[in-house]
């Protein structure tokens, strides 16, 4: 199947090693003053604008050097020690941003998503509401290096025995990777929302499947994690639920454009989508998902991929040092 | 599907941090004096007995304490650089150990396996010939907490339209896990051979099956790996890779004992295998692929399974510290 390595595309997306974060200028963001959970990775030029706001509202957030790791590490303040006035926090800091013109390109005008994202305590155990520690905007998650949280669907059918995949194309309006191919169906999730309950959201908005199809076919067959550093120098850690929708014959449902997110749907055989994504035709952790679709499938094997074990556990990492801070550590 | 988390399993054969590998009093073995490739953790016992046997051949290992990291470091000495060599005194290391009654319950009688096992340069990278660091007896392995590889697979039917897979129960005789439930067929991979080599070669030596019956159905889906601190408190890093082999009607292999590695092999559905694990009848590293068989085939979720990402991440997860060290760390 894979004439080279699929390992490039891996590296596309998980090209960042926290290990090294404070040599690189980041501050490494602890939930609170017991520096007990490390919950994102906070760049110079965000921790500026921080003090900036505090000289206006106060000493919210304790910036100290902790000269054992190194590193500048920022906390909430003591006494804001719920998820509630966490959350009302970086609202009026984020707003307070963006209404200023602060971070423009992530944050500006059509940037501002209005849609609140969760922040856990432990980011790689699970989306119960005990481990939520906080909420904030969508957009701003990257000012902070906290972990994200997607879903990316595969729907795809048989035909003479071959697997075809439903491949959109990105609408050319979006505000990130236009005309960029895409998974079937992906999207976020929304603080409050299952990550089942997003992806069926997503069909419906982005590729017009009835809810009630969709339900009655979707599969939850993986989740995928790796650690981004955009070609902004933004930290993108991020966890995608994955699904797969697999339409038997006499079942056809086809993916429609409906929210203007997608220019076309086309379906392609895997040969195609290697060509294509070796092409560099399509959105990065995209090619992760469909990478990971063909181990689960069987196409891509320890014997034709000679960086099978590579792949599989970078695709499947935790953000070294975030979550809660190992009690036994000599730091 | 699950009732209650099936985290237990995963930390059952996860229970080890080799973060914490120095505290615990294991030195960290350095394929050379450049130090530059982590290749085991060895535990004071095995150390001791290392710088016995240096005093009749000679210093072939470099034991040095290392402030930075405040643990012992380990590494065969200059001049021994090449997997030959290497191969060669850990040959004679082994050997006079067994002969000289060292580790009994390691490698003495039937529990030295006459079996070489690969140790690579990095062991989740891949298992291409000029990532071989050495070869060494398989038993021993665990003295070094080097990182070793196995083959597991399911095989299953559909009956009713429900998954029926078929389980062993291992033989009374066996040295490790006597009268456990097991996966369908299961081994380890010897040096030289690819793992799917290693699967067909175990179906026909434990379970009877064909190999041209097994090449033809068989699909390779997986790689599992984790961190086993076993009962006598050695270390074994493991990585297995999953195979799953589905049976369409019509085709009526079933599995037979052969090599006396089985006493019988029983067809379970999901229910029962859930109820046989929580009983504690299962070999710890089955439950395991079981649990990744259920996340693949869409019967655990993120919405039935409260620890679905910690299942998912630790059941692919690197031995933190073991491979090429990395550059730019500061430790």
């Amino acid at each position: 199947m894979a004439e080279r390595t699929l390992l490039p595309f891996v590296e596309a997306v998980d090209n960042f090693d926290p290990r090294y974060a404070a040599e690189r200028g980041f501050a490494r963001w602890y939930l609170d003053e017991t520096y007990t959970t490390v919950i994102g990775l906070i760049p110079q030029s965000t921790l500026q604008a921080m003090r900036g706001w505090m000289e206006s509202h106060g000493p919210t957030f304790t910036v100290v050097w902790d000269e054992t790791i190194r590193s500048t590490t920022v906390a909430f303040s003591h006494g804001i020690d719920s998820p509630k006035r966490r959350t009302e926090i970086m609202k009026d800091l984020c707003e307070e941003w963006r209404d200023g013109g602060l971070f423009p390109d992530e944050i500006g005008g059509r940037k501002w998503r209005n849609e609140q994202y969760t922040v856990y305590y432990h980011p790689y155990a699970d989306l119960r509401p005990e481990n939520v520690a906080f909420t904030m905007e969508r957009a701003a998650c990257k000012l902070f290096g906290v972990v994200t949280y997607g879903v990316h669907m595969t729907m795809y059918r048989r035909v003479d025995g071959e697997v075809r995949i439903w491949v959109p194309t990105r609408s050319r309006n979006k505000q990130t990777w236009p005309l960029y191919l895409d998974n079937s169906v992906a999207g976020g999730i929304p603080h409050g929302m299952s990550p089942l309950d997003s992806m069926v959201k997503e069909c419906e908005e982005e590729a017009s499947l009835p809810p009630d199809l969709v339900r009655a076919h979707i599969k939850q067959v993986s989740s995928i994690s790796y650690f981004t550093q955009n070609a902004e120098k933004w930290l993108e850690p991020e966890v995608q639920y994955v699904y797969e929708m697999f339409l038997p014959d006499g079942v056809d449902a086809k993916p429609a454009p409906s929210d203007g997110e997608v220019e076309s749907f086309e379906m392609c055989n895997l040969d195609d989508i290697l060509e294509k994504m070796h092409a560099g035709k399509f959105k990065p952790n995209c090619g992760a998902v469909i990478i990971d679709f063909m181990i689960r499938h069987g196409y891509l094997t320890a014997e034709n991929e000679p960086n099978y074990l590579e792949i599989i556990t970078r695709l499947h990492r935790r953000a070294e040092g975030y979550g809660p801070v190992p009690k036994e550590s000599s730091h």
